[in-house]
């Protein structure tokens, strides 16, 4: 195995893992009950298709058909959000805490993938894709922070619940 | 559902997911060719062990059997570093390069989970708990930040092979 064929492997498990989240984003949206948690999960889905398009161009600078390989971890992280919405069936500020830790365990995978990719994609000196995944990883890291400032009244609130 | 009950949830998949990472660590040091790398995964176990001992003293403090609940995400992390192995049958500087992005996906899952275990435990007002997952915490961005260092003469290594 090359490192080419590590980057392309890793390039196809985030394409798979994206559209699945861009799929559990509009679920997540719908059971948060907080305005800015849903608005961020929300503005979330449409950053991510953004990604999703960026990925498409990487795989064409590599010359290769945009496809996706099965990621079990995106699969359990989405299905521990699920079990969440199964446990905690009223709407409020506890499910909205579990939801933002559910969205950020799933960021935080992201950001491991992408981090990889990037160096891997430094490694092999091209800067096109370096610079096309560092904005996705940026995104990332925001919608990470923007979730942990929503967790803040969100946490408050459902101590009193 | 209480945020009690959600901590207690959340304490009981992470309790499961170390108790996996202790079983991982050992095969991903074997594989590893970097010397660096098998010194890090097996150093790294040993403070797993701790970890695992903090999340016991902090389920004795909520007055709770400590007790794993299957973790999902954790097992489909662990199942893409299988599939890495299968798939990377030689050991070596590409093989490595998988291996470290493995680890930091496991690395980045922990650090979401005990960050959400953090903030709640604040809301909660538990100040006992909340600083023994913060040295938990604060282990597992370093044990992150290592695999980074490791991980750029490894990339380098790998192009070249």
């Amino acid at each position: 195995m090359r490192l080419e064929d590590l980057f392309h492997d890793t390039l196809k498990d985030i394409y798979f893992a994206e559209r699945q989240i861009l799929k559990a984003l509009p679920k997540m949206a719908k059971a948060a009950d907080d305005p800015k948690l849903k608005d961020g999960f929300m503005r979330h889905r449409e950053e991510t298709q953004g990604q999703v398009e960026r990925l498409q161009q990487v795989f064409e600078i590599i010359g290769k058909r945009a496809q996706g390989k099965t990621c079990e971890a995106i699969q359990g992280l989405i299905e521990e959000c699920d079990e969440l919405l199964e446990e905690a069936t009223e709407p409020g500020p506890v499910r909205d805490a579990g939801l933002i830790a559910c969205g950020q365990a799933v960021e935080h995978y992201e950001m491991a993938r992408y981090g990889a990719l990037i160096a891997w994609g430094k490694a092999l000196g091209n800067a096109e894709i370096v610079k096309l995944l560092e904005e996705t990883l940026e995104q990332e890291k925001q919608a990470d922070a923007l979730l942990t400032q929503i967790a803040m009244p969100v946490n408050k609130l459902a101590k009193a619940a």
